[in-house]
C-alpha cells in the first residue's frame, strides 16, 4: 500500500481568500508544565485543503453530515493540464479525457498552482473550468471534482457558476489540493473524508490517494 | 464498498476534559448576505473523536505530521469487551485476542462506554488497558489502539502509564471513537487520518471504517 498526501500544511501564514483570517494554531497545554501537549485550532470550514458540500453554495443544498460516506471516498483519476495551461479549461480540454472520467469516481484536476501557494498570485488568475466543461462533467457519475487552486471559479465570479453547476449536480468539491503531479493518471483511492461538525457547509480535510 | 462512521458529531456540547472547553462552531458566512456558507471552528488537538500522536506525551515523540501517512490506515480488528467490563482489561482478556491483534495494523477495543457520550458519566470510571495488557501489546506490529472512551488511562492518572507504553512503541493512539459494535470483527481498513496541522500533537479526525 501506497498513500500519497495531496495536503497543503496547516500554518498561521497559508494563502486564504481575503474575506477570512487565517488558521491560528496556538499551545494550550505543555508537557512540561500540563503533562502533556496540547493546541488550540482556530481555522475556517474553507481554509487549507477543503471540501465543499452543496450547501456552501446552494439554498437546499445537503450539508457534510447528511451525505453518506461514500460520497468522500472513491476511485479518482488525474487529469493533467499542468503544460500550456490556459485561464479557462475549455470543454474540448475536458472531453478529451472523457475515457478516464468515465472509470472515476473523482476528478483530479492538476493545473500546477499550487506551486503558488502562499505567495501574492496563489488567490488570483488560476485557471477554471469554463461553465461548458463543468456542465458536461455533471454526465458523469462523479462523486466530486478537486483542483489545485483555492476556488474552481475565478476569484471575482459572484455567479459562482462552475460551484453551481458540481454542487447542484450532488457533487463534492475539493479545493487547494496539492502534489497532483505524484499521482498516476488512475489507478488509486482519493480520501476526502470531511470532519463530522454539525451542519458543516465544508470541512479542512487531509486529502490523500491510497494506491494498493 | 462500505464505510462505516466511526466517529462523533462535533457540537458545542460534546464532552471534554474538564481542563478544556467545548469547541464552538459558529456561522462566519451566510448565503443570504454573503453569497456563500461558511463556519468557524475552534476546536483542541485532543477534543471529539481525535488520534495523539507520540509527541502529545512524550519529550521526544514524533508529531503527527513527522509521520508516513501509512501509520494512520490499515486493516483494523475490533475486541469485543462490551459484555461485563471492568474497570481495567486485563493481560488475560487481551491474550484471548492474540489471533485477531496479530493479523491487524490497528486494535479497537468496544466497551461500549460511548453509549454514555454526552453525559456527566462519560469522562469517569471507563475501562482501561492494565499496564500489563498494554506492555503485551508492543510485542506486536501494531500501528495504533483504538477506545470508545475519552482516554487510554484513568481520568486520574498523572503517569499516564498505557499512553507511555503505546505511544512509547511508536503507536499512535485513537480516543472517544463510536459505533464499533457496528464493525465486523475483521476484514475492514481503518482510517484514522490526521489534520496536518503543524507540529501536532494529535488531530481532530473522520475514524472510518471501509470494508471492500
Amino acid at each position: 500500500m501506497k498513500i500519497t498526501d495531496l495536503t497543503h500544511t496547516i500554518t498561521d501564514d497559508i494563502s486564504v481568500f481575503s474575506a477570512t483570517e487565517h488558521p491560528k494554531i496556538t499551545v494550550a497545554a505543555e508537557k512540561e508544565t500540563d503533562g502533556y501537549s496540547q493546541k488550540h485550532i482556530s481555522i475556517y470550514s474553507h481554509n487549507g485543503t477543503h471540501m465543499d458540500a452543496p450547501f456552501h453554495i446552494l439554498k437546499n443544498g445537503l450539508t457534510a453530515d447528511d451525505m453518506p460516506l461514500e460520497a468522500f471516498f472513491g476511485k479518482g483519476c488525474v487529469v493533467d493540464f499542468s503544460e500550456g495551461t490556459e485561464k479557462e479549461i475549455s470543454l474540448e480540454a475536458i472531453k478529451s479525457k472523457e475515457k478516464e472520467i468515465r472509470a472515476s469516481d473523482f476528478l483530479l484536476i492538476h493545473t500546477g498552482w499550487d506551486k503558488k501557494w502562499k505567495t501574492d498570485d496563489y488567490t488570483v488568475g488560476f485557471p477554471v473550468l469554463s461553465v461548458e466543461a463543468a456542465n458536461y462533467l455533471t454526465n458523469f457519475n462523479l462523486k466530486g471534482v478537486g483542483v489545485d487552486a483555492i476556488s474552481v471559479d475565478t476569484i471575482d465570479s459572484s455567479e459562482m457558476t462552475v460551484h453551481h453547476a458540481l454542487l447542484g449536480a450532488g457533487m463534492i468539491l475539493v479545493e487547494n489540493l496539492t502534489n497532483l503531479s505524484a499521482l498516476p493518471q488512475s489507478g488509486f483511492y482519493f480520501s476526502s473524508l470531511p470532519l463530522k461538525i454539525k451542519e458543516a457547509d465544508g470541512s479542512p480535510i487531509r486529502a490523500v490517494a491510497i494506491e494498493w
